[in-house]
Formats: C-alpha cells, structure tokens, sequence
C-alpha cells in the first residue's frame, strides 16, 4: 500500500495515498477503532456537504473568501452529494463526541480534491484550498456537527419517515373504508365484548398514525433551527456579521428544506433537545405502530386454531421444518424495529442529558440513532404496506361465527331490563353453553321477539358511525 | 369491626360498615394486594368525579336520568372534588388495567353517599342511585378511566408542570439579564474554550425551557380528547345521541379546561398515545433539566478546589460527617427526578406498546407515571428555583481568574496569523507554563500591541449579542 | 400548632414540638416540597435503624462510645424496628442525592427520643445523646446511606420478591404435572404449529422463573457488601480501627442478613452498581412474568370467540357496562407490573451512570425504584398465583378441536415423504378447506393407513418427555 | 444481470447467477426492504455455520444422514467460518422474527455450494444436497436461530468484551499502584470533601470493574444452553433419539466453548431471558465504565481553568476552530458507547416480553443489540486504554495546590473538638477567605502545634489501605 504524508498541529502522519482525508482523519482512525468502520453515517456527511457549501457562499457573500476558492469546494460539495466520495468517509460514530473528526474528514476531502479540480496532484505544492481556513472558514466543529445532524434528521424525517407512515395510514384509511360495513365482535381485555365494525377497529389505527404524524411534524421547526454561526461556544466568534442568518438561507436554498439560524447558539451548541424532541414522536409512533402490528397478527392468527378474522398475504414459506406455514412477517420485522426504536430513545435520553456546560459531546451517538430510527420506520411502514396490510382481506365466514357466538351481545338489554339482568342471562348461558336468546326467554326477561328486536349486533356499532 | 352486606352480580360480599365503597371494591382490595394500598392516584378519583357529574348533566339533559337523580350524583361527585372522601378509595394501581374496579369505586361509593344525602341508611332499602345503571349510565369503565386519566394529567400540567417549570425559566431569564456582562471562559468537551458571558450560558437554559414549554404545550390538544362515549369498544353502544360531544362540553365547564370529545373513539380506548406524547415532552424537559442542574453544580463546585465560578444559596448543612459543608442539594433532586421521568417514560412506551384489540389495559400505570413525572417536574423545578436558582450570584473573582488563564484566548487571532501559527502559540505557552502573550510576540507573530488590540475576551463574546 | 426550637450549625429552627426530628430534618422538609411527604421509603428507615445499633455497639466494642450511650441508642433502634415511630420521618426521595437528611432525620429522632428514654424531657437540657457526635459516631451519609439501601433492598428480595416468585413457579411446576398429557396444538408466530402437551409449555414458564431467580442470587453477594466504615469519601476516616468488619458482623447478627464489609468502599459510596445488578435480575424476572402472564390471558381468551384452551378463576365482574364479563385481571396487574419494573430499571440505569468522583448522587432514587420492583413482583406473583395461577383449569374440548383443526400436523410426515410433498399437502388442505387426510391420500403420497399410523399427536410431542 | 431459477414450496424466484442463495433468500430481499441491506450479524452466520455442522455430524451419527452428505455440508460451513462466503448473506435484522429466512439462507447457500463441491453446476440437475431435508435436518428455525445466536453472542462476550473490559481493568489497577501515594483532594457532591490518594479513587474503578465482570460471568451458564433439538415448537419432533445432548456436545468441540443442550426446550425458543440476562450484565458495565470516563474527564478538565489533577494523552488536534485544544476524546467515545449500551438494553428488554406462545419472535433484532452492545463495549475498552487510561498522570502541583486549598480537611478536628466547633472553624475561614489554621487558633479551639499534629491529609487516607 502506498502513502503519502500529511500534516496538522501535531505533526506528520501517513495517509493511503489514493484517500483524500488527511491527517486528522488518519488519526482518527487508528485511535477509535470501535466497532464496524466507516459507522458515521453518510447522511451526517452529506449534510455537512450542504452546509459547507453554503458556509462558502456566505463567507463569499460576506467578503471573506474568494470566489474561486468559493467555487472549488462548491464543486467538492456538489461531488460529495452526488455520491462520489462515498468511500472518502472512513471514520466511526464512536469518536469524538463532538464529531470534530468528521467535521476535519470533510475539510481535509475537500482540501485535497479541490487541490485536484484546482488542477494540481494532492500532497504536492501548498494546499490550494486549506482545511482548517477556508474551509472551515466560520465555523467550528461545535457548530457544524450540530447543524449536520439537523440536516440529515430532517431530511431522512421528511423523505423516508413521514411518506412512509402516511403510506401505510392511506392504505389503512382505504381499509377503513372497505370494511366499513363488515360487524365483528369486539374484544377487550382479550375477551368477547360488544361488536364493532372491522373498519371502525381500522380507522382507530389511522386515527393512531395522524396523530402520531401530528405529533412529529410539531417537531420540525426545533429541528429546522441550525447552529451554524455559533461557532466554538455560541458566540459566533470569527464570524463575518450576518452570517449565521444567512448560511442557514443558503442551506435552506440547497437543500430545499425550511433551515433557519437556532434564535439561540448556546442551546445549539450544548444540547440537543430537537434530536430528543423529534425522536420522542419517532418512538410514538413506534408505540402504535407495534399495537397495530400486534393487532393485525393476532386477528390474522390460525388459519385453522387461532382467530382467523383477517386474512393476510402469503409472502413466502413460513418455516424450515413446517410445510405449508404461512406467518405474519411483516408484523414481525415492524415490531422488532418499533423495539428499536423504543431503544434508541433512551440512548438519545441518555446522551441528551449529559451535556457539559457549552457542550454536548454525544452528538454524533445521537445522530446515527435519530437516522436509524427515522429510516428503520419509514421503511418498514412501506414494507408493512405493500407485503401485508394493503392486502388485507376480512374473513367473513368466520367473523360471523365469531360474533354470534359472544354473550356480550347482551349489553344491547341493559338499556331494557338494566344490568343486573343482563349478567343473569349472560352467566346462565355461559354456564350451561347455551345460548343468550335461550336464557332470555327461559329467564322470563324476554320475550323471543323482544330479543330479535333489541339485539341486533348491526345496531350495536352505529353510535358513532 | 363491623361489616355490612354489599352484592354484585357475583354475590354478597362483607365490606366495612363505616366505607361506602360496595362490593367490587371490596374484591378488588382482596385479589390486588400489590404494594402499598390505595396507590391508585387520588387526581384520577377526581377526574372521575368531574366526569361522572358530567355525564349525570349530560344523561339529564338527554332525557335518560331524572333531575333528583342527576343531583344527588353531582352533589357527591363536588364533595369529592372538595376531598371530602379521599379515604373512600382504597383500591391499587395494580388491579385491572381498564381501571375498571376504579370506576366501580366510584360508582359505588356515589351510590351509597347519595343514599344517605337522600336521608336514607347505607345498606337499608332498594339503593336510591344505583351504581351501575345510574351513576355509569351511559358509561363504560373502558371510556371513563381514559378519560379521568386525561382529566387528571392533563390538569397536572396545567397546574402544576408548566407553571413550575415557566418559574423557574423566568428566574434563568432574569439572570441572562443580570449576568449579560459577566463574561467568562467558555468550557467545551469540559476544556478551557473560547469565551462567552454568564448572561449568555444562562441565555441556552432559557432556550431549552421555552422549546420544552413549547414541546409539551403541543401535546395538550391530544390529551384534550376525551373517549367519554365510546363505551365499552368505541361505538358507543347504551349512549343517547348526542351524547359525546355534550359529555365532553360539561366537563370542560366543570374542570374549566379545553376538553374535547376525542374525534376518534376506538383509538381513544384501545390505545394511549396521547398519554405516550405529552409524556413525552414531559421526558424532553427532564433531559434539559438535568443538563441544566448538572451545569450549575459544576459551575458551583468546591468552594476552593473545583471551578467556583458560582454562588448558590447554603440552605442546610450538608455533611453528618464534614463540618462547614455545603452542597447543591437541589441540583441532586432535581437530577433525581429527571432520572425518575426518563425511566418512567420507558414504563409508559411499555405499556402504551401492548394495547390489544379495542383496549389497552395498562391503563392505571400509565396514569400513575405520567402523574408522577408531571407533579415531580413542576415541584422540582419550583424548589430548584426558589431554593437554587433565583439565588445563583457570580464569583466575579474567581470568574476572572479562570478567564485570564485560558489559552483558548489564542483563537481570536486565526483570522489575524491563521489557525497553524495560533496553533503553535498556545502549544508553547501550555509546553512552558507561559502566557500566550509571551509567546505570541516570542514566536514573531505578533507585537505586544497588536495581541492587546486583537485578544480581548470581552469583544470575542459579541457577535451574537 | 406548638413548636420548640431545634440548632443545628446553621442555627435555629423551630421543630413541631410533638416530633422527634430535629433542625435539619425540618430544614429538608422546607426545602424538598417534591411530591408527597414522606416518600423516603421506611425500609430505608429501618436499614438505618439496623445500621445505627450496630455502629453503637461496634463504636463501644472499640472504646470509642460509653455503654450507656449504646444501648439508649440500641433502644431507640429496636422502637423504630417495632413501627413505633414510622411517623417521625417526614422527608421526601427527592432531596440530597446522598440522603444526608435522612441520615440526620434517623440521627436526630435517636438522639431525641434517647434524651426521652434517659428520663428528660426533649429540648430541655443539653441532649443526653448527640445526633452527630454520638448516633452518627464513626459514620457518614455517605457510607450510612447506601448502607442503609442495600440492607433495605437485601431483605426486600429475600422476604419478598424471592418467596412470591418461588411460590408462583411452584404453582405452575405442579401444573406441569397436572397437564403432562394434556396434547394441545402449539403456536408459533401465533399461528398453528406442531402439537405440545399444556405441561410442556407450562414447563416453559417454570425454567424461566428458575433462570430469573438464579439470576437474581446470583446478584446478591454484591448486594451484600455493605459501604459502612468508608465515612466521607470510602477512606474510613474518624473510623476506630476495626470498625468495619465488626459494624458488618452486627448488622448481620441484627438482620439474620449475610452481609459483610465491602472490599473496596471507595466503589461502594461512589457508584451503586449493586443496585443496577440486582435490578438488572429484577427486570430480567419483569420480561419472564410479562411473557407468561401475556401467554395466559391469551389461552384464556374468549370465552366463546378467542383461544378459550384454558379457564381462569372469575373473581369480579369484569365490566361495569357489559354484564357476565369476566376478565384476565392479573395477568393485567401482573404486567402492568412489569412494565413498571422495565421503566425503573431505566431510572437505576440513568442514576448509576453519573456519580461524580466520590460520591454518587442518585442514591434515594435508586433506593425507592429497587424497593419498590422488588416489592411489587414478589407481591404480583403471589396475588397472580393465588388469583389466578394455581385456579388454571385446561377446556379439554376446546382443546382438542383446535388440536384437530391443525394442518401442522403435517409436519410428521416430514421424514416420510420430505418437506416439499408435505407442504403440497397442507396447502392445497389449506385452499380446498378439507383434511390432511384426505388430501394426502388424494394426492396419492400416502395411504389412508399409514396417515393414521404416522399422523398422531400425541406421539409428536413425546421426543423430549 | 444475469439470473438462474430456483424454486421452494411457493414457486419459482429468479435469483443472481452469481450467487449461492436460493428462492427463499430472494423472496426476504424483496419483501424486506428496511435500513441497510445485509444488516443481520455475519456471526449469527458463523453461528448457524458451527451449528449446521455439528447437525450434519450428529445426523450422521445417529444413522440418519450418509457419510458424504455430512462432509460435503461440514466443507461448506468450513468455508463459511473461513470467512470465505461474506458476500452470500443478503438479509437484514428486520425479517421474520424468527429468523427462519436468514436460516433459509443458510441452508441454500450450503445446498448451492455443496453441489458445485460435488462438481456440479448450480442450478443444475437435482441437488444434490437438499436445503430443507438435509441442511435442516431435525432443525427448524425455531431452534437453530437461538442457536446460532447464543453461539455468536457467547463468543463474542469471550472473546471481545471480557478481554476488553479486563485490559482496561488490568491498566487502572496498575494505575492504583503508581497513585497510591498521591495524597489529593476528595469531591463528594462535586464539593470539596476530606482527602484520599489518587490510587485509592482508581481502585473504585478496578473494584467496580471486577464486579461487573463477574456479574458477566455468572450469565453466561444460560447463555451457554442451546436450543437445538427443540426444533418446531420445542418438542424435538422429527429429531432422532439422543439428538440435541449429541449436537450441542459437537458445537461445543466445534467452538471450542462450553455450549450444552438447554434443559428446557420450550423456553429457548420461546423466551429469550438468556439475552436478557447477559445485556443486563452488558449494561452494567455500561453503568459502570460511564462513570469512570466521566470521572477521568472531569479530573482531566482544564488545561489552566478546570480542575487539572490528572494529564490525559493528547491524541489529535481537539478543535477545528481553537488551536492548541486538547479534548478527553476517548471518554467521550466510551461514554456514547455507554449510552447505547443502555438504549439497546430496552430494546432487548422490550423484545423479550412479547414472546408469544411457543416462539418469541424478536430474535434478529436481540440478537444485533446484544452482539453490538458486546463489540462496542470490548473495543471502546480498548481503545480507552491504549489510547487514555494507560497514558494517565498525574498533575501533582494541582494536586498538591487544591488539596491544601480544601476547608474540609477540619474533619479530622471532629474526634478532638467536636463536629460542632469544627464547623465553626470551616464556616469562618470560609466567611473570612482565610486558612483553616488561622481560624482554628483565632476561635481558641486548638494551638498551632495541635493543629499541625491533627490536620495531615497524609494521615486522613490511611484507615484502609
């Protein structure tokens, strides 16, 4: 392998000559080596190509770097975004937790492939763009991180989260709709209860979802609130004037998201409650999606032996020594990522408590757990959708037997003959297996067409309708 | 002790004469004999109360209970409300996760009270107002206990969360405002850093409680839905028409808060998301509480041998062992409690995963947590305020001391000489034991007059004033 | 309400004067209005009261305190063991994280009560027996507190949890036996699988609770060590020698306990990984219990529309609006439970992690979530074995038609005619809604003959008897 | 792209030419499309890899599986741990929670490869060995997924974290023996407490260490049971006699670990407290070494206005923004690694509740948290080590400065004068901003030779050494 030598404040070090990283990504390498490498993940990286873009614009803007030097790491940015230098980025999460290595692996990439586009071979000559000066140029590790991992949250929230969910919430909506008029018997606590219609027990998961899409678009604007221009401690130290507005409306402009200035740098900087806060409505919809996941397998159980109401579609061979077993995977594969999920909340819990005066230094552990969370759910929402629930087909046949079978179809009397009968009738048929009608009548309660008249499991679930 | 006979549709049951809970509280106190007794929150018994008086008006009003009846079951439900009966609800949090003996504890213990307001004798003749069919008219356990639960969390925070947390965001503020000429060294990865004031470190605890605030204002509308007439599954079978809207339209007029008829009632029993968000938010503020606590204990740390930079108030001993010790007891209770909310926000994700069908039956831990973590941050933040906060005074001393210390000065001059030679600089001064100063004229980068003209700590905290 | 004045080395403070406590219990009682008074669980208290005798006699053992000191102090101990002053400690979890107040709350009402048992009347007279200098002689809050929290916890798991799990795996172990030929079909993914007897997935829930309650044992002997004789920061300073083997010898001689010194008290004031080990077990026994108590209600679900295999007692009605329902209420108590213990182990696990040098913080929070998990499973599983376990009964019938029902049964003829044949069978079974049987003679792959022969449950569950 | 047909019980699947996998494979790649491909651990492979050899030997062995079929299946899972198939293993974490898919894959790319080592082409006339009749023999994912991940979690706690933890245990107690004569300040509450020596605070972190280690032992006998011979539902169906005693006698000759059959088969497969246990034992350690990094970075604090007792190796440039800046990099990795630690012990925690009947599916994703948790912990160690811990020294003019700084070394006055005046004596020096001396000899309470002959801290750190 070949080397070439790279310098930084602390001296020389040896870097594999066909990278573009320098020193400081090479000592970052050999000393965290934890873990898979390359963990950072590229979201983050790309997140900072926008913002060094924009730094560049501004600082042009502002006066304080040349346009050529403005263009050239541009055109890196542009590069890194197009996917380019995907393999430029070696460097793990378990670093620094301020991720200022990840921040000096952007710079030193950039460096030394606008040295390249500047026409020049790398490690030969004065660097023409430099590091730490240009492009680092107003800014600071403690401010670009930040403002990366708010870029990369967001996006990931806004392109895989959110169209996922509502994917699956459309596609439940529509069940709603289809199963509107089957009446099945409800359950509660597991037990027989009063009826419903398959479509209302539905419509409680959308109504699930939008809330839990409410919820995590409330969050959005504290995510949209980048650090940058706050540099080493909120103060915005070596910063030209106007720029932390104005980078935040070149990221806004490159990114086509919604990216203000954080109205206050110091919080940007030393804690990261908009990670804690998106991530809370994350694990929210964890919470639901696994009851409605729950939901649909244990409706869909059986064929034969279980509950049987729904029917779900047979996506592959469900066992290795079982033939012909069909399981509800793709329940399976969303509740184990909303446990996941459920997890990672409490380690972005964990970090997000122990920021240090102007610093949070768990910045980068928090990013790769919000990303994989946000891309986990989104994806799995998608999965959820088009291999099981826009498949999802009720079981009529048994879906009535079900329901003529409850005893709790007696709560209808209540309103009769009150409650204390209702149970009478209701515990007489449970003990001798006979069934309500039987015992209304035998009771002397009833009259058979009073029964007929007054429970009628199709008028049980119209209230709300 | 004496005993009375109460039935249900099981049987007799002996219940204390002097109680007037009936006969399935009686059982629920003998098969739930988990932790201390009458552990279910007394906020939850009063939710109830609104909302039975409620729907008592509301049942009146819609033609399905007598006006006599409707007021004895008002009357008992305000001498609840003035706690009047708080030893009348012995039951545990820990019996069945639809609350439903709670509800019955309700439900009984109106019925028996209003018999004697009817100038009768508990356990004499046909029961005036009978529990089932009066006070739970139109009723359910599976729709009262959620919505007593959102009535009590949500008058929690109202009353007690966010007034307490804003105070003590107020008291923050005020000191960003006495302290904004403070300036001091900055501190990151708990290093000497670049400075800023004491008004702006303050200024970040002031943002992280207003976004919190924030957060958590924006999960109230969905606790503002109530599931009161859904009944048993969310149909709302055994309700008059117009029933919801009107239930929810006096409890909002008894409790004098925004309550709503929760658009969707299936999901307002089977599943408490509402509960998980503002919990949520709740869980947001004990991350930035305990980062805010955890930096002024270290700010207030020694008072000789640690940082010192601040004062705050001695207000007991703090050592059996260490005479003249004085501790920041207020920062550790409030880090207690955060620590409290994180783990119970785990509890409420937990229970708030496994709701089956048309019900969630972790409902009365769900409400015990989420009342506690509400009451414990509001206390805590008031007495972190009163005891801690609104006494904090700078060390003006020692602030300066540490300031002048710093080598972190050095990076005012990047823009000046670049970030390689400032570099060196703070290098030799650490190396030698000297001051930048020195070194920086020593080195040939600057002159004496140019390093006093560019390195004064007051003008590197400006920017972002 | 009258008073007397009480001095600590603050100054005076006016105490109600029908309390034992003195001035910094009432200073604590001001200045920590968190939650409700007198959360500091008494187990605590007790531990303290074990602690304080024994440091008495140790302290005159070693020449440090007179006799008659001793036993005033000792007398006091066992009044405080007997309940008779439960009342005294008014102080909340939610104060210093080194639970000095509660140390000087046990202190002071010794101190005061001795002066009383000595003949005089309490805040007359210079106090026969001093809180600092004589109860709390050769201690410190922070050797005494955690001290005081392992003795609390140690014999809340053994007095409690241990007994209440072990009498729940002895219910279940018997019904292994009781349901050893009970063939049932088994679920996997939820949906039907091979047969198994009810015994042998009950046997599943008795190798579970053995696992957890080796590994909660296993936790004890660091639960064992105790801090006292570490006094301020772990290095026994103002400790006669010998102080700390032998005041561990008397706190075991008092408890019955196995305690003994901690090797190293440095750790034992400083972090309470003990607490998170035993914790760790506690929530360990929390995922077995929700699984089996989850399993349960599941098999007993119905009575005519769920699983319906197995019948639990009916101990109260289930439902306040639907008559004759009867639900699985512990298995809800039981995993509301667990819940609850997963979310506190979270809680342990926050406060474990940030003790600072020499002294961990969080010790009254850790204290109160370990009593309360240990408390609450012991006495889940012994309300959910008396309620409910030991009532089990199999529903033979159901039973059998689902057995019967099954496709999986397929699975035996693996061996004969491989999986692919057998998966034909079942799934054209599957389609055509008809029999095994008939299908697999129909398709020619074996004979009605030896489908009997091959095809019998009761022969597929026998491998592992 | 080229493709070649393969076939399972649902039809017929296109797959890579290229590749090894068959129709069951590719049906889980498209239906699964969630986060990164090929998330499942490549150790659950080489788990599965050890497992299906030691079936292949013990169905030999028991006459059910001829000699050649058994050796060309052995070969393959040779190369497999060879590391030589990496690339044949497509799926992710988030399938089936079973697993049965990544079995599946398993199981063909053995078949594949098996034929082309018989000198045949893929896809090409019948196979010659069978996926689901001979790889899986007397297998079912049921058993052999739990299997596999017992054997890659078991190895990886061997042979990654116990090493790395003891590594790092070994050089801080090296550490207790060079500091056990630096006599330094203690901090309780972060305050200013009596002295002890720097080695004496290290051995609390060797102590803490050691219990952890231990408490990771003693999991380690259930993690060593394996679930094979269980197959379906635990049963054993369709294994020969003496089958899962022999194959887990096989895996552990294999491994080279100590892996015996489970005693009881329907909890592996069913439950997996197992996981549980031992990530509990992860997150203590977790606990634990938070602690320690935070305390190492807090002592480290400065260079000039933090507490600077000890000197940490400077590792890489700390700041991209500040020149000079050296930042506790390692403890600031260690501690994010602590942080998802914690988090990944809720997901397993949330996983092992929702077994379900015979199978808990949520196995992947306990598998991935439980092998993450373990590498992160063991590399993190390391990496601390060889990069921090090793390197520490002490800053013994700090030392020395705030020791003799500290108003708490009055405390050893408490034995001679009493707690009471040698508080005043601290108050006062503490009010006047003089010495401790001063005071003491001013108040009249001691004369200056007394005062020199009590107050040494060298003498104050002695009772335990």
């Amino acid at each position: 392998m070949s080397y070439r030598i790279e310098k930084d404040t602390m001296g020389e070090v040896k870097v594999p000559s066909d990278k573009y990283w320098g020193a400081q990504t090479e000592r970052s390498r050999n000393n965290f080596k934890i873990g898979a490498p390359a963990s950072m993940p590229l979201e983050v990286v790309y997140g900072f190509a926008y913002l060094k873009k924009a730094a560049a614009y501004t600082n042009h803007e502002l006066g304080v770097l040349p346009k050529d030097k403005r263009d050239l790491i541009a055109d890196v940015c542009d590069e890194i975004l197009e996917g380019k230098h995907d393999d430029q980025f070696p460097l793990v999460i378990w670093q620094t937790g301020s991720g200022t290595q990840s921040n000096m692996n952007v710079n030193e990439v950039i460096a030394n492939r606008a040295h390249e586009l500047a026409g020049k071979r790398i490690g030969e000559g004065e660097k023409t763009i430099q590091p730490n000066d240009d492009v680092n140029k107003s800014q600071s590790s403690n401010d670009t991180f930040p403002t990366g991992m708010h870029i990369a949250a967001y996006k990931k929230i806004i392109e895989v989260t959110i169209p996922g969910v509502q994917q699956l919430r459309d596609s439940l909506a529509k069940k709603v709709n289809e199963f509107k008029d089957v009446v099945k018997i409800g359950r509660t606590h597991l037990m027989d209860a009063t009826p419903l219609t398959l479509g209302q027990e539905f419509s409680g998961y959308v109504s699930q979802l939008d809330h839990g899409l409410k919820a995590l678009k409330n969050t959005l604007p504290h995510m949209s609130e980048l650090a940058l221009g706050g540099t080493a401690v909120g103060t915005g130290l070596n910063t030209p004037e106007g720029y932390a507005v104005l980078v935040a409306k070149y990221i806004a402009e490159f990114s086509g998201l919604p990216f203000v200035t954080a109205e206050n740098k110091f919080e940007a900087l030393a804690a990261h409650d908009a990670i804690v806060e998106s991530h809370g409505a994350l694990k929210q919809l964890a919470v639901s999606l696994n009851k409605i996941a729950n939901d649909i397998r244990m409706m869909a159980s059986g064929p034969r032996s279980g509950i049987g109401e729904i029917i779900i579609p047979a996506n592959e061979p469900g066992s290795s020594i079982m033939p012909g077993k069909v399981n509800p995977t793709q329940s399976e594969a969303l509740t184990m990522v909303c446990a996941q999920v459920i997890g990672n909340d409490v380690a972005i819990s964990v970090g997000g408590t122990q920021g240090h005066y102007e610093l949070n230094v768990f910045k980068p552990m928090m990013a790769a757990n919000i990303l994989q969370s946000a891309q986990l759910l989104g994806d799995a929402c998608v999965s959820f959708d088009v291999n099981c629930a826009s498949g999802i087909e009720p079981n009529h046949e048994t879906i009535k037997t079900l329901l003529n079978n409850s005893l709790m179809l007696v709560t209808a009397l209540n309103t009769k003959i009150g409650y204390y009968k209702a149970a009478e009738i209701a515990n007489t048929a449970h003990k001798n297996g006979t069934t309500l009608k039987e015992e209304a009548v035998n009771l002397g309660y009833v009259t058979p067409e009073e029964y007929d008249e007054w429970v009628k499991p199709e008028k049980m679930v119209g209230s709300l309708k």
